[in-house]
């Protein structure tokens, strides 16, 4: 029997999973998805290739976060005969102030996080369900919480600082950031990369359906777009980013719009898809020719634009920028866009290696350096349970 | 008799008010202030010295910016025997998308006027009662608007978009950005400051008690940190600036918090006074030794450096940066520490210089020049109401 880790990324509807190897270099085994939860459950099982292995369905009646889990640890006498789960890591994707490193859950980690509920209401809930449902269902099993926020919290207290009356910032009210996994794992691929850049000045640009900038020195988080939530900086698929709250003031007043609404608003409605009137798919827009299309996506690359400023501020200058998340990866056109708004910096592509993809795309001549490197927060959270597991044995 | 400009500049409670030559250069000739209207009445009359001619309490009861504006035009036949007013010019915050330049008031133009109070709620109604006053007083006299957002229009539409759904956009919920008559009054010293400067990449900091920054190049607007409304952008005296817009929903749902709470908040108990929770006033924070005033004038910089990596990458680069506003004009450590922070784009400050403080404060080797410079949005008014005036005559 092999040790292996089960990875578990819940949202509201959907319950993603994986099952890593338990040791370096935490190759992934399997890959699943419930989604679907509350209206028509369906769990899918996938080989590392991609390969359908089983899909299921479940009525919907009763069928939670508690019972995707159970359906979830199910699978191993039939799909994992030769696997056997040491530890499941969770994404969760606040730590407030208190969770800087990923920690084994117990009973007050819990409740701890619990209190951490109305930080992030849309999404702390639905992380917190499937560890509730495994500390009943395989009590002796130990669960390791990784948080989205914790790789910022090395920011200096002026960066993660909102202009603010002090009760509100003792209250919690600051900047936390959110993608710190995904950022931690780019942070970790960096001496591969280029031994120089551990040292470095570096933006990384998380690029995907949420979307943020982080000002990384040293491989540790200087500066990041997103703030309280993951609702500021950057226009993202649906989500605004950075907006004047004044706005917020004026929709209220003379829309009559309640939390609720501004909440829509803010995070479904807009972005890519409010601004194109027509998807929050890039490649779709992308592959448009309605005009609104390339309002939107020019938008998205100038917001880029301006932030990055914003980001080099904080580092006081810049030695590379590096892409990841789904537009980040495969967006040849945004990646050009964002580099040619950054040719001030001294950035140049090589439109060649850029079309390829993979790897260095800056020219040889280029003062700066950029990179498109694929991210793997999964990856990142299984190597952080193996690592909790092993601090935590006797 | 000599042909004079009357300038007025109302707030909630107070009207300020000077008296300018009709033609170039404009000079002032008197100025005035009526405040603490609704509580107690006083008017205040002073040479261009500063020595006060006359000071006059009125009773509150029934004494609005109506009376205001009759108490200043009483002033003639005693102050101003000799000068004979040809026009009114005001500052009116907000012009909307339809008013890109100064305008001669006339019944429709007050309309329009007043259909954008709800875009700037707290100081739109203000600047209008006293037109509509003198409009009653004096039908003949000659009235012109002039408006703090015209001088933004000239940004590229992507530099005034939100990323939020486009009936939103269609409703005029986009980044305005105001200090307009400021940044004109700036760029049109330019010219006289040093002739590249007219055509070059300069940033400028208008740093008061309201404060945004704004790109420019060849003398018009290209990007403004204020957006919406005066509350986005910069930290200010007692306003927030940017800030995550899930703070207001976080602060609706756990707080209770409503559209004038959140405003309260927002625009009054914010900013320098609400993270030092001393003092609004630059002054008294840099004559503190509380350790809480300095964390307030670290972060005010700190906004300050980041939103000028932002205009910065606005404009491709930057040939100079300018201070103005009380702040910028006066206080020696804030152009310190927001040089120093620009240090990764080439500017060096001559510290003898900074200290002196007039002019170009920016060492002969530094590749960024940077300016001190007075701004004067009374003599742009004077300057606007005198060209429309020469326009509209037959």
């Amino acid at each position: 029997m092999a040790d292996c880790l089960i990875i578990v990324n819940a949202g509201s509807s959907s319950i993603k999973f994986a099952i890593h190897e338990a040791a370096a270099p935490f190759g992934v085994l399997l890959r699943g998805l419930i989604e679907g939860i509350g209206t028509a459950p369906r769990l899918r099982l996938r080989d590392p290739a991609g390969q359908t292995l089983v899909e299921r369905d479940f009525p919907s009646e009763g069928f939670g976060h508690a019972a995707g889990m159970q359906a979830i640890m199910a699978l191993g006498p039939e799909f994992m005969v030769e696997l056997e789960p040491r530890a499941i890591g969770h994404r969760v994707v606040h730590g407030g102030m208190r969770f800087t490193v990923p920690v084994l859950v117990d009973f007050s980690v819990v409740e701890a996080l619990e209190a951490l509920q109305p930080l992030a209401p849309l999404h702390q809930p639905h992380n917190l369900a499937p560890i509730r449902a495994v500390a009943e269902l395989r009590p002796g099993l130990p669960q390791v919480a990784c948080f989205d926020t914790a790789f910022h919290r090395s920011q200096a207290e002026i960066a993660q600082a909102f202009a603010l009356p002090r009760a509100l910032s003792a209250m919690g009210i600051r900047r936390y950031g959110f993608h710190g996994l995904s950022y931690e794992f780019i942070a970790s691929r960096l001496p591969a990369l280029d031994a120089r850049l551990v040292s470095q000045r570096v933006v990384v640009a998380h690029l995907g359906n949420g979307a943020s900038l982080c000002a990384m020195q040293g491989g540790r988080s200087v500066a990041s777009t997103m703030g309280f939530t993951a609702l500021d900086g950057l226009m993202m698929g649906t989500r605004a980013g950075a907006i004047d709250p004044g706005v917020l003031i004026h929709l209220m007043d003379t829309q009559g719009m309640d939390a609720r609404a501004l909440e829509r608003m803010l995070y479904r409605e807009s972005g890519l898809l409010g601004v194109s009137g027509i998807s929050s798919d890039m490649r779709t827009l992308r592959g448009s020719k309605d005009p609104r299309a390339a309002e939107a996506t020019s938008l998205f690359t100038y917001r880029i634009i301006r932030e990055i400023g914003s980001m080099v501020a904080a580092l006081g200058g810049i030695d590379a920028l590096i892409f990841t998340g789904g537009i980040g990866e495969n967006d040849v056109a945004t990646r050009a866009e964002v580099a040619a708004g950054c040719a001030w910096l001294g950035l140049a592509l090589d439109e060649g290696r850029n079309h390829t993809g993979g790897g260095c795309i800056s020219a040889d001549s280029s003062a700066v350096a950029a990179w498109v490197v694929p991210t793997d927060e999964e990856t990142m959270i299984a190597r952080h349970t193996a690592q909790v597991l092993q601090r935590s044995s006797p």
